[in-house]
């Protein structure tokens, strides 16, 4: 059975300031859990059910864990109930510490991914993904983007979010606004700008992705250019997970 | 207060059974509902909260549905708890009556979106808003496919629903089997296809997406050609609906 502190530790974290507290989160999984163990992040502990303890694919990461010298713990099914963040529990959590990061993290010879008031933690993580597969680590989150550390959030990075920079902004424009003064250009994805197949990619840009509902803000789109990817059909937007998807592609791949 | 058996009748559409028994399903929202009608679905009826209904929105809605001679109904805040599909009611819902669509509905002179197991209700529903804004109105679902008609998908398609032809194959094989004798090529999306970039479209292409999990089936795949998003980072994968949107885009847009 787990220990009463554990579950309560675990049960603080599905709250977003008791992971600012603690500067901690959950990922739940074997390709969550592994991916944590193999990016060197920094694991407080693991809980592990105990029915599941036996299984090849959790023996491998017992023997990590325990190689590393991390703390395991074993619950049992009706433990389950108070720790589990997903509908299914898969048999195993980890409990991750993270060291905040500065907006100096995300600047260097790559383009910096901006979302601006993302409220969606399946969209910001599948974006988070996606900017991982093509190679683009920086991103950069405006201070009403959801929690990038929320259970939803992290789960739907299927593990980019240890391969990738994030800072989130306490102050998004003023932060474009000293950037751009520092050679990045501002390129906001809207409805009404260039057709996208104008966009010419550098690595000082900023492509900044707004809400679904209302957008990039006005106050940073007029800081640069205007993109719009063109449709032919009835829809009245894509997805921001998708949108996103299209211009990254288009800035690695170009064709 | 909503009567018993109008209650009751939404509350058995939150099941596949009976959505396929009375070939019915319910769209939430303000542009949900408005979709609807704009596209002359056919609405079985509508469901209002009852102190909603002096909004401008919801007053117009009632208009056009008063127009129609669709029935609607007043609900109380009490009632929500029994017939709401998302966690926060947005005021108004609709049962829309579809018919059922058979293979021919989605051959014409344009290319098939083909999808093989799709479980994710939220990407199948993008996956079908982002066909409809590249004007591919061709669906083709694989018989294990998450129900089209799930709440879930119903929302993420943002209307799009309305504009997209949707079949789901009792035997997706079989069907694919006999396009391809029908001028139909086959190209599925792999992880060890081709560039992307050496993609040719054609009108007569069926695309063929799998799931996130494991991808499109052996059997199709040997049916045709396979194309790669290619990718630079430590990502495994793209998310199917991110996949979906870069290739449609491709076919449309090409650059």
């Amino acid at each position: 059975m787990l220990k009463r502190n554990i579950k309560k530790h675990i049960n603080k974290l599905h709250q977003k300031k008791y992971r600012k507290e603690y500067a901690e989160f959950i990922i739940e999984g074997i390709k969550g859990v592994g991916g944590a163990l193999e990016s060197n992040s920094n694991v407080n502990f693991i809980v592990i059910e105990e029915k599941k303890k036996e299984d090849k694919n959790i023996l491998e990461i017992i023997k990590k864990a325990e190689g590393l010298n991390i703390e395991i713990h074993y619950c049992a099914q009706k433990d389950i109930g108070d720790i589990k963040t997903t509908e299914t529990f898969p048999g195993i959590l980890a409990v991750i510490k993270y060291s905040k990061t500065v907006l100096l993290d995300i600047i260097n010879d790559k383009p910096i991914i901006c979302l601006d008031s993302v409220k969606d933690p399946g969209n910001l993580g599948t974006i988070i993904r996606t900017a991982d597969w093509f190679g683009l680590p920086n991103i950069l989150l405006s201070e009403n983007c959801v929690d990038v550390y929320n259970e939803k959030t992290v789960r739907s990075t299927m593990g980019s979010i240890f391969h990738t920079g994030i800072y989130q902004s306490q102050d998004i424009v003023s932060d474009l606004k000293n950037l751009t003064q520092k050679d990045y250009s501002i390129v906001s994805l809207t409805m009404d700008g260039e057709n996208l197949k104008e966009l010419q990619p550098k690595k000082n840009n900023i492509y900044v992705f707004g809400s679904e509902s209302h957008g990039v803000r006005s106050e940073i789109i007029e800081m640069g250019e205007r993109y719009t990817i063109p449709g032919k059909g009835n829809a009245e937007s894509l997805n921001v997970a998708v949108s996103a998807g299209i211009v990254l592609k288009k800035i690695v791949v170009q064709k």
